[in-house]
């Protein structure tokens, strides 16, 4: 089969592997649609990711869909036909973190495309049985595969408690930011303010639904006008997280989502007498029926947030994609063309 | 001033009374609209709601909306001309309930239309300035009247912690049930399944947005094809409930929010295996800010529950509108007309 | 091996089997003491528990420890020779329950002693690795095996968010009501009253702390004279559940533990005006790291509960200690005697 | 009456003033024990605290006990000869904050000792009767003061969710320090480990029942040997604040009580790969039911804390205590003597 490696920095290749075979619980799935991620550039850009360094060729994408086509040993062939979401990190579901219901945090996560295991810039990929999540026929397969950044924004609304009347403050207009943004209205928030300095994403996040925007390349969030409830930091810009916090309401959660150095200026004083509770999110645990079913009920577009589409053999191009090109918001890697 | 007050069952008079005095802290409300609520009926109907006994002539109605007439000793002047929404029920505010943030559990609460606190038939009421709630003008009368059923609805999906994605089953479709299951919606409630046995109030529900009904009449919740996550219980019909309980999944909620007498029996064995929770909702706490921004956001459509209105000397027809019309959801009453 | 099986109603016979091999991840542990549960018990004198029906032969006792003495494919030799409490139920691991935490409530449980699932009276188990936990020297052999119902106990305060200064009702006295008051002391509750109807339990429960203690044979709880925040239900005798609910405070927890047949009468009215919150507890999870450090650290004592202790071959003479000894508490057998 | 006046840094006196009149619904106490707070010696030396700036002479003290002596309108005279201790920071209890229990946030907060309120520092004050709270003849005059304290760390205990089987590490062995770890250990925690450099401090803390001492001043927290779930930061030292973030296990929670500056530098990579919780506390909220059950019930003891008893006289003396004396942890002034 055909996958795309990355050797180093800058240095991709097509090439031709054995097809995967599924273990027990596994099944076999034939890729149909990949995101590309930030991560996913930035490894392509840089070979790292902090402590995470590609020293073996690696293939690249975890947001993926598909159709199962195989399965391994104790795996009902009833499954054979099922279109699925992938959900790329498989825990070692034993560990006390698993037991505990945060499988996110399992030190032996085994990762898409973070090294050493592969992704799924494929023809075909293999996962745990239990994270190959069925989708119903009204997800596309972009949509499907995008289930796993939606998963990111439904994670990061139950962090910050978004409910009905909640106010929002989303720093970041990326995938990411425009992606809580619909969480955050469909988990019932009445005020969603988005903040970016790329005006074409800001005019996106007022398209789907963000009820204001601000131009934070001029003066921060010196015009937000009200003290949100919470703040979904996707931004990764550190100078700019302590603002953020700042605005918030008494009793007010920052959720920082984006990710962008080691370390941020926390206001101290203000954590403190506003009791502002500050947490930060590494992927997400159990969000994908909550994702499947925000989508297919027609509460989140994923759809209109794709802005480039490319075969298996563009998957360079796809990876530069937002580079240059600042009305890209999301490429998708179609790996049968 | 005009009111209407109940002397005893089905003994109601209209009647001339003094106009009131904002108290220190008080605003003097010119009442607008006034929706009828089950337990102004069963008063009327039978002088009594359980431990509570009409002894001396009682002015009902808790629904209710206006325009600030006048302030009392420590309230801005400004605040003149506001429309507000009433909450009904005033707490001490000193009491370790109230202190703890749940003072809808307070035992000194003064409660609108419960004896011997009069209500809201009244061209005119004074209320406490922290319980007069301003509204936007995009919010009608009517609306701003029946955000107290609304914030029923509001404590009855926190009570159940309905989320994005949650499967919910309300029983009882009558104002209380329509507004939980949009209310549910709101919440991001994937599947909201309402149940009852009128069916112009299904038909209501389907409208409304309920992703499915089931005609209870005939076999019960039989034809209820999912496990939900969250059981609103609003019919009040004690032999039902047990069965409703025993639909929900693992670690499901049921929150029992319909009166209907002393005692229910409850499926321990089920509670127990599924670890279900069961709660009670007494009226509500801190709800307004939430009601507010839902109606006003659009979210959630109050007007559409009125079903007939009704002029200050009509009452008594508003109060037994119910009776007999299968049709009637919500009456609303008029004090200035 | 030495087992000890039913076969059927109080048909128990000492039976040679062969030795258990450790599959993949499990490890073989020698058992050393192995609690008699009610259940047992129950199933000894009726063959079956509900549902649970004995039909082929069935080693019973689930409360068990011992040393690891050989490892399945996967598992470290290094821990061969650590003592070990045993965790009896054994999740899928993969299932949404599972990876929720709630692995109590997988639907794929194997729970030892429960149909078709062997339990511990016998020389030799096996367990799943993560499911046998290790135990520090000063637990003894006893105490590691009463983790089983320390579990029990550690959950039900959990489920009643038993915290510092809370006020906690126990009704019933026996193992798991002493244990459970234990837990809730070691929460930080200041008044833990207990009730029964065996004054020999109720002394018991004096000495092992309880704030006070009521005879419930004469007058039900009618000499209580605080409002509960918590209530911890082990009695299972459905005709005083819900007279023990009514004696909460508002807002107060009740947590069913004990188990009574299949219905109980709830208090709707009280439920709903003190807005109160019931629930019950089927096992547990993530309970032992909890369990071993109170029992380290010297906050719960154990071995005091053991009222009787009896060799493999006189499983039966355990299995009916509690019937006609009023001063028995807590039976347990030596597999290696 | 006699009190103590602060009329700018360093710059203190004895004064007559009149007794002060209770108001509606306040009490009149006669104060009998009052202990010294950090802040209350920062205001001696600096005159100010952040943005709290003391503009006209201010009475100092704010943790106090005493004895009604008077009511005003509205208070039962019952209370009169009541022993109490005082919640020195009474709130509006009609704003949002109040009503949703959060009553510490309250913007309109009057807090004794901060500027422009008079503290305790007196003969007498008076306070709102719902913030005197009665203390059983168990609980010293000084325990009944140092009340004020211990709720600061049952606030700690609480945001950071300290529970049966916690490992909880203490940074800062002052009083907040001490007291926060004994409330830790009420609250069940297994394993409470402080650091400081103060060596007279950590032996203190040894015995009052610290599991394990580290002294801070070689080598910082690096011979800290566990990874601790609730880190309770009491030093107030910006730059340790981070290190001691960096030793939480994954989904460890911090609560930062110690005031230390505006910003401190948070380590983002480490709160996002392990999902914690920072948080800041001010001050606290239905606290003194729980502090006076712990004290009352010998779960902690305050008394041990108190080092050094001074005359109102001697204010000055009590209040500059601890800056020469390493071994001073707590002063108390007795307004009657």
């Amino acid at each position: 089969m055909r996958t795309v490696v990355l050797r180093g920095p800058r240095d991709i290749v097509l090439e031709d592997r054995p097809m995967p075979k599924p273990a027990d619980r596994e099944v076999l799935v034939q890729v149909r649609a990949v995101g590309v991620c930030g991560s996913d550039t930035h490894y392509y850009e840089h070979g790292r990711i902090g402590n995470f360094v590609v020293e073996s060729p690696l293939v690249l994408g975890h947001e993926a869909s598909g159709v199962i086509v195989g399965v391994g040993h104790g795996v009902s062939e009833g499954r054979v036909g099922e279109r699925v979401s992938i959900e790329p990190g498989v825990p070692d579901m034993t560990c006390p973190q698993c037991l505990s219901g945060r499988y996110n945090l399992c030190p032996s996560m085994r990762f898409f495309a973070t090294p050493p295991i592969d992704g799924a810039f494929a023809e075909y990929v293999t996962v745990h049985e239990s994270f190959a999540h069925v989708v119903p026929s009204n997800i596309s397969d972009e949509g499907a595969a995008l289930l796993e950044p939606l998963s990111v924004g439904v994670w990061s609304c139950r962090k910050g408690a978004v409910a009905p009347g909640s106010r929002v403050l989303i720093t970041g207009a990326g995938a990411i930011g425009l992606i809580s943004m619909q969480c955050a209205l469909a988990s019932g928030a009445t005020e969603v303010v988005v903040s970016d300095i790329n005006p074409v994403r800001l005019a996106l996040a007022k398209e789907l639904g963000a009820t204001a925007v601000i131009d934070a390349g001029e003066g921060g969030l010196g015009e937000l006008d009200m003290a949100p409830d919470v703040l979904i930091e996707c931004s990764g810009h550190p100078p700019a997280i302590g603002e953020a916090i700042s605005k918030l309401a008494p009793a007010g959660r920052a959720v920082l989502v984006g990710m962008g150095g080691d370390e941020i200026r926390l206001p101290l004083a203000v954590v403190q007498q506003r009791e502002i509770v500050v947490t930060g999110t590494f992927r997400y645990a159990n969000t994908w029926p909550t994702a499947i079913s925000l989508v297919a009920s027609g509460r989140i577009s994923l759809d209109r947030l794709v802005t480039g589409r490319y075969r298996l053999d563009e998957a360079e191009a796809a990876l530069v994609s937002s580079r240059d090109d600042k009305t890209a918001v999301k490429a998708v890697v179609y790996p049968q063309k």
